[in-house]
């Protein structure tokens, strides 16, 4: 295979895909094929993961039940933390739709297998947290390989890890790094939808670079 | 800003984008511009991250004596990994080239701000990891869209995270993600180091998709 020649045009587009990924809430009806899911599961597996371990976990619920015992543990999650705000925090919080679990076609929890022998331990003697971050890692090219389908990526994280990794049955060793709505958006954007309804600006200090 | 139509043409780059994405530890001499790793840590707060928190914290490090004390962590560590493994495994491990941190001319030590008041604390109330994982996302952008430029990047994990942000002097509520090794590399190739070192091969568990 010879070298891609990556070119300014790549670049730009590339530049339009981090623009325009968004964390999809509203989703259309329509179920995404199963070869598109499995198609996006393969490409995130080229994500990068301390010492080649790959532990990420892919997880898709279609199950009814499962689903009910997800979205329970997400609605007691949110009211808890609604009820963690004051004043105004609390009516925008209460404004915010912070997950499509109820609409969304597919729903995919990914894991990160805390016990896996691949990758033989290299790299994560003194940092064994990059274990979950490489599967964080698999998420995110999920998404950005979603987003160039046009197929919109919600997370959600307002979630009881230990109630949901029960509901879903997979082995203890197995840490939730995310749970994802997939499904066709029903709209785009430019901006994230935290920006948008005034819960958060951009912070200067994302983008400032510190020199030692 | 009209909204982007990604075709074909574009997926297919993008896969060969993280086909030919590697963890680059051979560099060249010549330095990157100031300008291309400002553009790149632009780019790289683009990524997602949970309740809009933009947690991430690059930290440049030119100073001769603070890049000798985390070369110094890396040869401790990376002795000390070592010694760990046996027989075949020490053989291969003796022989594998971890960090190119003498030649990278460009080193960023990556931190998640472990107390921005950003996000105000949205999303994460029940899993505080998703914060890390936000500054986790923002190393994989950069890489993305500096491999797009032709640049590579290695990360460091075999360092001691304490003293790292000791010898850097940054806030102790920062966390250590990772640490960055980026330059033009000496060569590019589809396959990870590892797998082409016969330390580890494709792990089938990471493209399976398990059903619930």
């Amino acid at each position: 295979m010879a070298p891609p020649d990556f070119d300014e045009a790549f670049r730009e587009r590339l530049h339009e895909l981090f623009v325009w990924r968004r964390d999809v809430h509203h989703f259309r009806s329509e179920t995404v094929p199963d070869e598109v899911i499995e198609r996006l599961v393969r490409i995130a597996s080229l994500a990068p993961s301390v010492g080649f371990s790959q532990p990420w976990r892919f997880v898709r619920v279609d199950d009814p039940a499962r689903r009910k015992s997800v979205i329970d543990s997400f609605e007691r999650a949110n009211a808890d933390a609604l009820s963690a705000y004051d004043g105004t925090d609390a009516q925008k919080y209460a404004g915010l739709k912070l997950a499509g679990l109820r609409e969304a076609p597919v729903h995919l929890a990914v894991y990160c297998d805390q016990e896996t022998p691949s990758g033989k331990g290299l790299g994560r003697r003194t940092m064994p947290e990059t274990l979950a971050y490489s599967a964080a890692n698999a998420v995110l090219a999920f998404w950005l390989a979603a987003r160039a389908e046009n197929i919109g990526v919600g997370l959600v994280s307002i979630l009881e890890p230990a109630l949901v990794t029960q509901a879903l049955d997979v082995p203890p060793a197995w840490q939730l790094i995310t749970y994802l709505c997939v499904g066709y958006p029903q709209e785009v954007n430019d901006q994230p939808d935290l920006l948008r309804a005034g819960w958060e600006s951009r912070d200067p200090r994302a983008t400032t670079i510190i020199r030692r």
